[in-house]
């Protein structure tokens, strides 16, 4: 191995780390479909937005043209603490796995938020100080957006305000410490506090919450507290904006080595990582500069892509937040509790659904005990930990690479490596006790969500 | 911020990292006092090591004339898994204190063992693969160690037997997860699984353990078994000699900026980090080329150097180990319970002992709130999570950094930032509870294990 011109790990420059975030929607020809308002069923306008929204941000949110958005000094500032992240190439678990592929993987986990979440959290957190707000608050499902959106608040001495997913914060008790640390008020949802809260705990005594819940939660304390908004993690389009780095990042270091890839790999949950990760590969892709397979992983019993509906749909579970238009299974669908992994939301951003709508990617589905024999495989070779969520980029990497040991292909593989599993292991001791099992939605199950999707003018 | 010309972190590129380690007892006029065999009061042979440790092991610990050693070309490629690790430019920390000072970290925390301890551990493990061993047995308290042997065990298919000090086993039960998740079997110490355990549990029921009980429990595994040796992660030369890849890494990143360092600060619990990030400058000094200021930072409530005496004593607490000649609480001293982070070891290295004994370097004692208030206060605006034992090293360099502000002078402190925080979060929680409290040994507390030194020849 020790021959070998390409590092292990590829860093760039701390002048590398990029000067402008990449809006993918501007090379966009089928535009993603705007949010509706729920009342008008009309397209939300920014001052509509504005309530829920950082001003900056809802500009962000709307512009579908503008391909390069300048970001803040103080925002690379930031971002020069843990960016620019490695880019590394794989080769104790190419060996392992006795393959001619080539594997790369983008790794976000190093910074306390252990994921890639702190790109948009500072970008979200510095957008809110700028306007003067006193705080924000958010929604967190396996604890690494709430982490990250803490860490960004601290820094900037806003007040913080996090709806965690009961289920997490049962598991992931420490997840809770951290934010803690970090000067952040962490309530399990859906929780006693709010009307919505008390409604979805009305109707489902005993629910070990979901993503929508606390997206209800959270955006219900912010427009009822002056000096509050909302901020989101994942699915928006402001957020596959900020997350545009890591695949900025991705790209200058593939380039300068002349590395192609074949094909590039990330789990989606909201789609906030494989949006970024994929960003500028996309852009060349949709320019017709250059042709990519571009998978989405996600897991079977969380099925948006494969098994859902191309649909307006709410964002939340409490049916206060804008329609998007997304591949779901419903804003009343909630993940079986055995699942382990984060990738839990019922839907998906807006602009991946429009580019899987249109062809431009690929989507599988893996089940989680197979996740976690990738996630395994992985640590022991690799030497890192990886989070559930990553382990799903991680199992398709591996079979792809599997794939071409039987075909003799050197394919290039990049897999986005979206963060650690270090507040996992409660899920990893049920992996490793042998008694993780998997769950996948019947027809039935999946049903109930897909036939409650909301009228909209135009739509079945 | 943005204009300075010293990046945020200082990378070197993968053919700076080591590939020899430097052997700092090669540069001392005084050599650390040789390990005695307690039976006979006479130094350890070569032969009689080789019971307990691995061969060419033996050969490292005994080699206090060769300045440079190899490194194996197999393990010069596992660091570069992890390796170099980030020489880190204090910005934030910086602004946070308004202080002329110019601070700096050496951050080992980037890899899943969550510390330094993984240069040590895959040197030792590959040793042992090569004299053709089966597996080996080792001790851990915080739980770095441990993790980090078996993720070098994992890497090269070794068995591992690990005992976990009893209090850290309860108190980080993720820990021992993550390790089970590498293939480690781990048990809580002191245990009745061996003879010495049942020995420590009948003189002390209800105790929660020590390194030291931990240390006799795995030799006494190690000899027991074919096959097996016996690996430790701190206070052995051979240890310091590995771990100077932190000192020569960042002594590589220092030069290349032209940075000349006055204060070298490291937390010390059995010497590993310590000896490691000092090594090349305390080479310089012992040479007479340069002079630091160098200074040890050990927990008030388990202060070996300056509370401790210069005098040989037994490593563990079963008195089963060689004697060796270093700053000591004596062998049956136990921390209190109340001692949240690691550093919790009753000696010190030989090496840094005689170091301190003639006068090279310094040492200070500080109490834990007011560690984890450093602690916290690094969080917030470094975003790294600090290991408790790491914050030992930040509170000292946050309090050298406030006298420069007192007296204007711009001194450049480098410190070690050892690991991370990720698994210490009971310990964080009774800190953001407000539950925290300092202990601080009497004279009396202190006098019973001080009191209980072994008999040696030559030796009050």
């Amino acid at each position: 191995m020790a021959e070998n011109k390409i590092p292990y790990k590829i860093y760039l420059d701390e002048n590398e780390i990029p000067s402008k975030w990449y809006n993918l929607r501007a090379d966009m020809k089928n535009k993603p479909a705007p949010l509706l308002n729920p009342g008008t069923g009309q397209p939300l306008t920014a001052e509509e937005m504005s309530g829920i929204f950082c001003e900056e941000l809802v500009k962000q949110e709307l512009d579908d043209t503008t391909p390069f958005i300048d970001i803040p000094q103080e925002i690379q500032d930031f971002y020069k603490m843990y960016r620019p992240s490695p880019l590394v190439r794989a080769y104790c678990l190419e060996a392992a796995l006795d393959t001619p592929a080539k594997i790369y993987y983008k790794f976000e986990g190093n910074n306390t938020s252990g994921s890639h979440k702190l790109n948009s959290a500072i970008a979200q957190a510095y957008y809110a100080k700028k306007q003067g707000l006193k705080g924000v608050t958010t929604e967190t499902g396996a604890g690494q957006w709430g982490t990250a959106l803490s860490m960004a608040c601290a820094y900037l001495g806003l007040d913080l305000k996090v709806f965690m997913v009961k289920v997490s914060y049962e598991q992931k008790p420490f997840r809770r410490e951290v934010m803690r640390t970090y000067g952040a008020e962490v309530t399990p949802s859906p929780s006693m506090t709010t009307e919505v809260g008390k409604k979805i705990l009305a109707e489902h005594p005993g629910t070990t919450g979901s993503l929508g819940c606390a997206i209800s939660e959270a955006v219900e304390v912010a427009v009822t507290n002056p000096g509050y908004r909302y901020v989101l993690g994942s699915v928006l389009n402001q957020v596959l904006l900020h997350q545009s780095v890591i695949g900025l990042e991705t790209k200058t270091a593939l380039d300068k080595y002349g590395i192609e890839p074949d094909i590039i790999i990330g789990c989606a949950g909201g789609g906030s990582n494989l949006g970024g990760l994929i960003a500028p590969f996309m852009g060349e892709k949709l320019r017709g500069e250059k042709d990519y397979r571009i998978i989405a992983v996600e897991p079977a019993s969380c099925p948006s892509f494969t098994r859902g509906k191309y649909a307006y749909d709410f964002c939340d579970t409490g049916m206060i937040c804008p329609l998007a238009k997304m591949y779901t299974l419903g804003s009343g669908f909630i993940p079986s509790a055995n699942h382990a992994g984060g990738l839990r939301f019922h839907g998906m951003s807006t602009t991946l659904s429009q580019l899987y709508h249109d062809g431009y990617m690929e989507a599988t589905s893996v089940e989680q005990t197979s996740v976690f024999e990738a996630a395994q495989q992985f640590a022991r070779v690799e030497g890192i930990l990886p989070a559930p969520e990553s382990s799903h980029a991680i199992r398709v990497a591996i079979d792809e690479a599997l794939k071409c040991k039987e075909t003799g292909e050197e394919k290039t593989i990049v897999f986005g490596l979206t963060g650690t599993g270090y507040f996992d292991m409660v899920a990893y001791q049920k992996f490793n006790d042998g008694e993780m099992t998997d769950y996948i939605p019947t027809d039935e199950d999946l049903a109930k969500g897909l036939n409650s999707l909301p009228k909209v003018p135009g739509q079945d």
